[in-house]
């Protein structure tokens, strides 16, 4: 509980505000957490759902990182997928952090960088496909640890993810003690959380309207593919 | 889901984010709705963990609310409880407001505002006995619903409250769907989300560091008890 402890989340445009809030409200708990939000520079920047969000380093001016955290995004993260600035740090971070993390959409870029390559890991249900077009062992779970990269599905995964990265790297019992500050006890008010139980007259409207955006993905996947020739 | 709703979220300093960004998450899925973070000035405030937030709105300028929504917070909430003029902006909005909600403490701030004396509503585990004495009918649950008082349990209740929120404005499928999209299959790590289950050993310490803050805020109690003589 007394060694420092570095965290740092990617941020950018379009990123997914609460891939990047839930794992940062779980890890600023103990105390010899330092969490930092990464861009390439200090500006603000817009989240998917119009919050904005003030970086407080940059990519220049990162401390080495002991959790290097990779959030999905919307539109925006297409072009974070093929931004070399942006793949080449978290290639230099992953090198020496103990954990590699991302929840929901952001394990696709940690394999655009290259990071995932014949490991476990997870994403997003709605692109799972796209993951493993990567070249990435895609196991449908929650939460998938492999050697040390930790990825989560969807969005809300990012709770259980941090406290999970809180167990690895100060305990059980300062986990436990985090997740009853935060009274972690999720009492979901309808059993549609994944494709499976929500059903077709759910799962159905939502893909149609997330058309555009898995289509937009879709379509960097296949470059990538085609770039590091899977 | 056509007809536009407005949701305001307060936001104050040493607010807890997550409080906030859970729900905030949720509720800007619909396409209808629109956030807005409100405080005093435009000024952005720092949250608990050293979150930047830019309010999006000031208390002057703030539009007609559907909901009106309070977080909790650390020890700044303090201040908010005795704050007249946030009080004042809370019942102001709440005479209009189809939903007056919160999530964790916040709920304290509202029955400083006098606007949940009587009611049945919830709060964080560690704080019930307090939001009882402010003349509250505490009941223990993770979402509490009388009339148009809607309040969650601590911190990560506000994705449930949020749901409820939007199936309550949007309808069951609206909710089911952004429930989907944001894959809310929770599977906590540990079973110690609440303090029956997470026993002695976790909850004693944990009231220990939270001392200070419970005592504060037990002084701020204490105190509006003398001034709406219950």
């Amino acid at each position: 509980m007394t060694t420092p402890i570095n965290i740092g989340f990617l941020v950018y445009p379009d990123v997914i505000q609460l891939d990047v809030m839930a794992a940062y409200q779980v890890l600023t708990f103990p105390p010899n957490i330092t969490v930092y939000l990464i861009w390439k520079t200090l500006t603000p920047i817009t989240s998917n759902d119009g919050l904005i969000i003030t970086p407080t380093t940059t990519f220049d001016n990162c401390p080495s990182l002991d959790v290097i955290f990779v959030p999905g995004g919307g539109m925006g993260q297409v072009e974070v997928m093929r931004d070399q600035e942006i793949l080449n740090f978290l290639q230099q971070k992953s090198a020496t952090a103990k954990y590699i993390a991302s929840v929901c959409t952001g394990s696709m870029i940690l394999a655009a960088a290259n990071l995932l390559q014949g490991y476990k890991a997870t994403c997003h249900w709605a692109f799972r496909e796209q993951l493993a077009m990567l070249g990435v062992d895609v196991i449908p779970e929650r939460v998938v640890i492999d050697k040390n990269r930790i990825t989560g599905a969807g969005v809300t995964s990012g709770i259980d993810l941090g406290l999970t990265l809180v167990s690895l790297l100060c305990g059980d019992d300062i986990a436990k003690m985090t997740q009853l500050m935060l009274e972690y006890n999720p009492k979901p008010p309808f059993d549609a959380g994944i494709p499976e139980t929500a059903g077709k007259s759910i799962v159905n409207p939502l893909m149609q309207y997330g058309k555009p955006l898995v289509e937009a993905f879709l379509a960097q996947t296949r470059e990538i593919v085609q770039q590091i020739k899977l």
